[in-house]
């Protein structure tokens, strides 16, 4: 037992993991050793899910009875939708209103009493959660604007991303909307050993439910210090937009007042973020479509200017934040979005990392060096 | 940065605390070095927490104003009210229904949107937390029984300890029924770095709100080796009574059928936990007022059976957990509302921890040793 302080366990190894791999110097993400390029060109984020929770990619079989159980329980019990409806009343934000949402979906789930290493129960539980975030974070959007739920599409015609953004609209999603969106799911699903992924294995290695973890995940990733950042960026698109500003010089002012560029920069990556180039990509195709170019050339003239100044030669270079917000802004998706967007597509790591870790569980509990006093003499209430 | 795998992070150390040190040979614990003994006979809840909260005793005039502060937030919204319900005819367990009812009171705190490291303003947020959790949690177990909320004292005649019998069972509670609830709150307050209380830390460690933090805890705790084991306890005494069988026979059938006997043995005390002492007491002064002293003769013969086999010695000795539930059956609060009222006390640990973690905060993220594939060649869904 050593006695030297880990603060923030920062490179302390704590678990063995098979699902994601970041070479932060190659800018290399896999996930169970695929390169996060090819599944987000190749596969849905129902492949993605099937291969993070099962180990492998589904064969055409396996896909399709997975996209149709996980769209069976695509539903959410009125109750909820109540709950929802005075949450938006309410003015919640929309991460708090989504764990809150997410942790009551737990009392209509049939599974909730399973033994807690039952793993085929955890993951029908698992489908369960990942199935319904969506649905709940659509109709919270709209009772905020003030419009009725739209029902989930049961068949698997749509797919995941798709019927959230059908139930977001009300209207079918065009092919390039659909797509984009199921990428930006893939893009998010799973990396490593973040805040709100090791928040959710600390409480399933209490052997607590998977809503548990899940709800204790959005916690999280709700910190300003965590998710978020995407939202930033948008932010500050924005901001240059609404004050006419040219985007390098605002970025140089920003710069030289001590501020920092936000979406830039990266604990683990020390170049481009390969999501950061896929979105970009992303967002070029998107540009061309609706004709609609202003955050690409926002954007990439920013990144091309801090590419000038050096920073990304140092490893300041641009995050999956950096190119995310604009792509969801060309879906009219609000910004306070951007975040709940991410943990609806997070669910799915959050619970392949619980299951991953329960499989071979041990509590996760570290020590305190208490540094308070031992002695202190209690004076009564009388004589303080 | 070591290779080694810290599993269970066992006896890491994670930070500083100021907050409660457990000396585990000598069975001692203290809140900022008061000895739990002392706090529980000489102090209430709302001083424990002033002390845990603020970091010393608070005077005359300071635990007026605190009390008053604490007692004037214990009403909720209608519409948490409304979800409670719902929670309850749908049949929801009570520590999920407490995960999902903290989580909505963040959608009523005029606080949440205040700068993450803003210390008042998150003390705000903890009274309020603290005080509305006892008001669902009785409302949930009224609901349950088909039963309308009973209002919270908002005046602070009664203690907070008192107050939730009061909302309980709709009448002022006695003497001795109000300082027990009040000494087993003071005994649940704070552990140090439990599974729960970690998740608390790591979840405030991103700077995510209090709220987030209470309600992962409560996920952690909800965890089967985690809280419950007062559950366990208790439903053994049950099964020994319906079975009317002598306590030390069935004990030591359980034992040579290969069984333990919840409530004995602690990972930090090897003898018997101070806690349990205090309890005991507790149990033999309801037992006398109440006349019925089954549950402390089958306790008490249980436990010098066991100290008798030389486990106690081992440091297999009674732990807190080994007395409370008797304590809680004799005010009729059912088996499963154990575990909640263990964290409705431990809340103000959790935030007391939290606020402390933050003030000098590090964003707590170990890692994973990497040992899946790196390179898998993608097959084509039609080829799979």
């Amino acid at each position: 037992m050593s006695d030297e302080l880990l603060r923030g366990l920062e490179g302390v190894l704590v678990a063995e993991s098979e699902l994601s791999h970041v070479d932060g110097q190659a800018g290399k993400l896999v996930y169970r050793g695929y390169d996060i390029e090819t599944l987000a060109e190749e596969a849905t984020y129902e492949e993605v899910l099937y291969l993070l929770w099962h180990g492998d990619l589904p064969t055409r079989a396996e896909l399709s009875s997975f996209r149709e159980a996980l769209a069976a329980e695509r539903a959410v019990d009125d109750a909820v939708l109540e709950t929802v409806t005075a949450l938006a009343e309410a003015g919640e934000h929309p991460m708090a209103a989504l764990r809150t949402a997410t942790s009551m979906l737990s009392a209509y789930d049939p599974d909730v009493d399973a033994d807690p290493e039952d793993r085929e129960r955890a993951l029908a539980m698992g489908r369960r959660i990942t199935a319904k975030v969506p649905t709940v974070l659509a109709a919270f959007e709209r009772a905020r604007r003030g419009e009725e739920p739209v029902e989930p599409d049961l068949d698997p015609e749509l797919s995941h991303a798709g019927n959230f953004l059908y139930m977001l609209t009300g209207a079918e999603p065009d092919e390039v909307s659909e797509e984009t969106m199921d990428m930006a799911l893939t893009l998010h699903a799973e990396h490593g050993l973040n805040a709100s992924t090791f928040t959710a294995v600390v409480i399933g290695s209490t052997m607590a439910d998977i809503y548990s973890c899940v709800v204790g995940g959005i916690g999280a990733l709700s910190g300003a210090l965590h998710g978020g950042a995407n939202q930033d960026v948008m932010e500050m698109l924005h901001e240059i937009d609404d004050a006419d500003a040219d985007p390098v010089e605002w970025a140089t002012a920003r710069r030289e007042a001590g501020g920092r560029i936000p979406g830039f920069g990266h604990r683990v990556y020390k170049v481009k973020d390969p999501r950061a180039n896929i979105l970009e990509g992303k967002l070029r195709d998107l540009s061309a479509s609706t004709g609609d170019d202003k955050w690409l050339r926002y954007t990439t003239s920013i990144e091309a200017y801090l590419e000038d100044e050096g920073l990304v030669e140092k490893g300041i270079a641009p995050n999956v934040d950096f190119y995310s917000g604009s792509v969801y802004d060309h879906f009219g998706i609000p910004m306070d979005l951007y975040t709940p967007i991410f943990a609806m597509s997070r669910v799915g790591g959050w619970i392949a990392n619980v299951l991953q870790y329960q499989a071979d569980n041990r509590i996760l509990r570290p020590r305190y060096r208490y540094v308070g006093e031992t002695d202190a003499t209690f004076v009564p209430l009388d004589e303080r």
